[in-house]
C-alpha cells in the first residue's frame, strides 16, 4: 500500500503568528523545513506526497494546483479522484515520525482522524476518499467527526502528540525544539534559537 | 499487576493561571473534578491511586502526605519504598483514558515518560522505582530522559496527546471542551462555559 499523502503547503508569507520572532523570508525557509521534515516522515511510513497549492511554485515535488478556492474547497475536488485510500496531513507539523503515521494509516476503521491543538484536525486517513468531505473553517475535528457520523463511517481517534502538535504560536518553538530531529529544529537552532527557563517555565529565546 | 498511580495534588487555591476565568473555590472545585478523572482512568486500567499531598485534606482517598518540601522531594522520598513497579500521574490530565495509561504501564522498557506540554513531564512509569529520581523544575523532560540514561535505564517516550495535554492556561480549555468525557468537562459546563469560534479560531466563553 503507498496510499497518496496529501499536504496543503502556502509557501508565501505562511505562519504569520510567528512574525515577531522569524521575519517573512524565515517563515518561509521554515515552512519549508517543516514540509520536508513531514514529507520524509510519510516516505518512510510508505506514503507517496503531493502538494496541493493555491499557485504553482519552483519545487521537484508532485503538486496539485488549484486556484480560485480554499483549502477545504481544494481538497474536496481532490478526493473523489482517488480511486483507494489518502491521507492528507498538514505540512506544519515538525513532530511527524513514521511510527505516528503508521498508526494512522493502518486503522482498522473507515477512516482516522487526528486532531490538532484548539480543535483543529491535523490529518484524516480515509480508505474511501470518495464518501468524505472536509471542512477546515473553526472546529474543523468536530465537524469531520459529524460528516464521518453522517456518511455511515466508522472512525479511529488516534491520540497522537506528535501528530497534535501544530506549529503556530510562538510557544509552539518549545515543543519543537525538545522533541523535533529534523529539519525546522536545525534550522531554528542554526538562526539561534534556544531553549530558555524563567521560573520554572519553559519558553524560547533567540541568542546571537 | 495493580501498580500504585502516585497522584500529586494540590487542594487549595490550585491552578491559578485560571483566575481569569473561575474563582478560587471554582478552580478547588474544577481540580478536584479532573483529580476525579484521572483516577477513574488509572483504576479502568488497573492501578490503584494514591494521592501525594502537602497536607492532609478531606477525602476518602488513599494519601500519603509529606510536608516541608517540594513535589520532586516528596515523590523522590516515596519512590524508593515501592518494591514493585510504579506510576507518577499527574491531577490536571482530565484527558487521560484507559487506553493511554496502559500504553504507559505496558512498556517494555525499564521506564516510560509522557511529555506534557511545554517540557514538563505528565507521567512516568518505573519497572524499578528505586533506580530512578524526578525533577520536575523547569524542562522536566529533558531531565527525567538524562536521568533514566544516567542509570542505565532504558525509556519508551509515549506518544498521546490526551496523555500530553495539561489544563493550566485558559485556552487549554478548549481541549476538554472538545475532547472531555468526564467530570471536568461536565463541571465546566454546568458553570456556562462554551466553545467559541472567532475568525476560524476556537476559544472558550462562559455563557449564562
Amino acid at each position: 500500500m503507498c496510499p497518496p499523502a496529501l499536504i496543503p503547503y502556502k509557501p508565501k508569507n505562511p505562519k504569520t503568528r510567528l512574525s515577531a520572532l522569524l521575519s517573512q523570508e524565515e517563515r518561509e525557509q521554515f515552512a519549508a523545513a517543516m514540509l520536508e521534515d513531514v514529507k520524509a516522515a510519510v516516505k518512510d511510513a510508505m506514503c507517496s506526497p503531493v502538494l496541493v497549492c493555491s499557485e504553482l511554485f519552483d519545487s521537484e515535488d508532485v503538486q496539485v494546483t488549484i486556484a480560485d478556492t480554499d483549502l477545504s474547497g481544494s481538497l474536496n475536488a481532490i478526493l473523489p479522484q482517488n480511486p483507494g485510500p489518502a491521507l492528507i496531513i498538514m505540512a506544519d507539523l515538525p513532530l511527524a515520525d513514521t511510527a505516528s503515521i503508521r498508526r494512522v494509516i493502518s486503522t482498522e476503521k473507515d477512516i482516522a482522524i487526528v486532531p490538532g491543538r484548539g480543535g483543529g484536525t491535523n490529518a484524516i486517513f480515509m480508505k474511501e476518499p470518495h464518501k468524505f468531505h472536509v471542512d477546515y473553517y473553526g472546529a474543523s475535528f468536530l465537524k469531520h467527526m459529524k460528516i464521518a457520523e453522517d456518511a455511515g463511517l466508522s472512525v479511529e481517534v488516534i491520540d497522537s502528540f506528535r501528530l497534535h502538535t501544530d506549529i503556530d504560536e510562538p510557544w509552539d518553538l518549545v515543543e519543537l525544539l525538545i522533541h523535533g530531529t529534523g529539519k525546522s529544529r536545525a534550522y531554528l537552532e542554526d538562526l539561534g534559537f534556544l531553549l530558555s527557563v524563567d521560573k520554572g517555565r519553559v519558553g524560547v529565546r533567540r541568542g546571537q
